[in-house]
């Protein structure tokens, strides 16, 4: 469909086609706008050329950040004794989102899939340990998603830090608020009922 | 949601989002994948910035070229009698696709559409003018979609070339190749029926 455009046209099209979500299709329907443009061509072919060296790792938490130290970590009034472990930038932003979390996190950026050739040497925990004798940190809140990857990166986080002298708790597993019993699975029931909140003492 | 991204990050996430048929979901996936691949955003980076540059009309039909005059145009094998009226580049590659018309093209870019402030001088049907004279050409078919814009366009193209020695046609309107005749529209079937061709003469 594409052999009557030219070659720089063709190239723009294919290379859009690489992203992920995006088919033939939508790439032909976005390079066309983007031809119609010009100005927005600018900004955007701008950003995505420099964004491979203006956004990097923070050295401490591994977030995405423009300088050395990311904001949340240069935060001195955050809470040091927390540390939140997250898989992703993703993660971390919707745990922010909530507004209930005031310590400081760790990205491990995967979560161990032996089929993928995710080990533990990827997680890099060892810079997880450096922090927790950097902050003093005195409880690691491991927020991974409850996938099989998730709970056996979560076991090996607690057997990592077996011998350290911190709490170690992960965030709850239960039914979605607002969402009705019947539609739950019956794994995540089963998790409810054990995680059961106690509302009265006797 | 991206409140705790970079500002380089954020603003890479929002002009992607400007694309057509991408929303803040889509533009967070891509710019995620974007920043795992350093050499893929150098290539994507260069094609958008140097596109308005590089992809400009053809001076002749008004297709998309590298080059002042399109590899179509410049092709004198064409039968020089045949010129084909397109909306845009997309309709002339399909048509090229089908690989049954050899003659040149011409690319409207518009429909009339009074409500989008499209009127006559859009089309700038002088242009198809001149190249009818150029080409010397005989019969100008028009390959118009069968929607109302299409159909006033074809009309207003018929009413400008009525004092010219050429023959116009139009691509029929029929059922489509493979399609049952109950899922067929009743506006087409009776276009179909108008439009019959002859199988045998008496
Ligand atoms: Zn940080
Ligand atoms: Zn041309």
């Amino acid at each position: 469909m594409s052999g009557v455009y030219p070659y720089t046209f063709k190239k723009l099209i294919e290379t859009i086609s690489q992203l992920p979500g995006l088919g033939e299709k939508s790439a032909t329907r976005i390079s066309f706008f983007l031809l119609s443009k010009p100005e927005l061509c600018e900004i955007l072919g701008e950003l995505i050329k420099e964004l491979p060296y203006k956004v990097k790792l923070c050295k401490f938490c591994r977030n995405l950040s423009e300088e050395e130290i990311c904001s949340i970590c240069k935060d001195e009034k955050r809470n040091s004794e927390l540390l939140c472990i997250v898989e992703n930038p993703v993660s971390l932003s919707y745990i922010e989102e909530t507004g209930v979390f005031n310590g400081y996190y760790f990205v491990l950026h995967y979560l161990l899939s032996p089929k993928d050739g995710i080990g533990p040497k990827e997680l890099g925990l060892d810079h997880m340990l450096y922090l927790i004798k950097l902050r003093n940190i005195r409880e690691i809140i491991i927020a991974l998603s409850p996938t099989l990857s998730g709970e056996a990166t979560t076991s090996y986080i607690l057997e990592v830090l077996k011998d350290y002298p911190v709490k170690v708790t992960k965030i709850a597993c239960g039914i979605p608020m607002g969402m009705e019993i019947q539609f739950v699975d019956p794994l995540t029931l089963k998790k409810a009922l054990f995680g059961r909140e106690i509302l009265k003492e006797k």
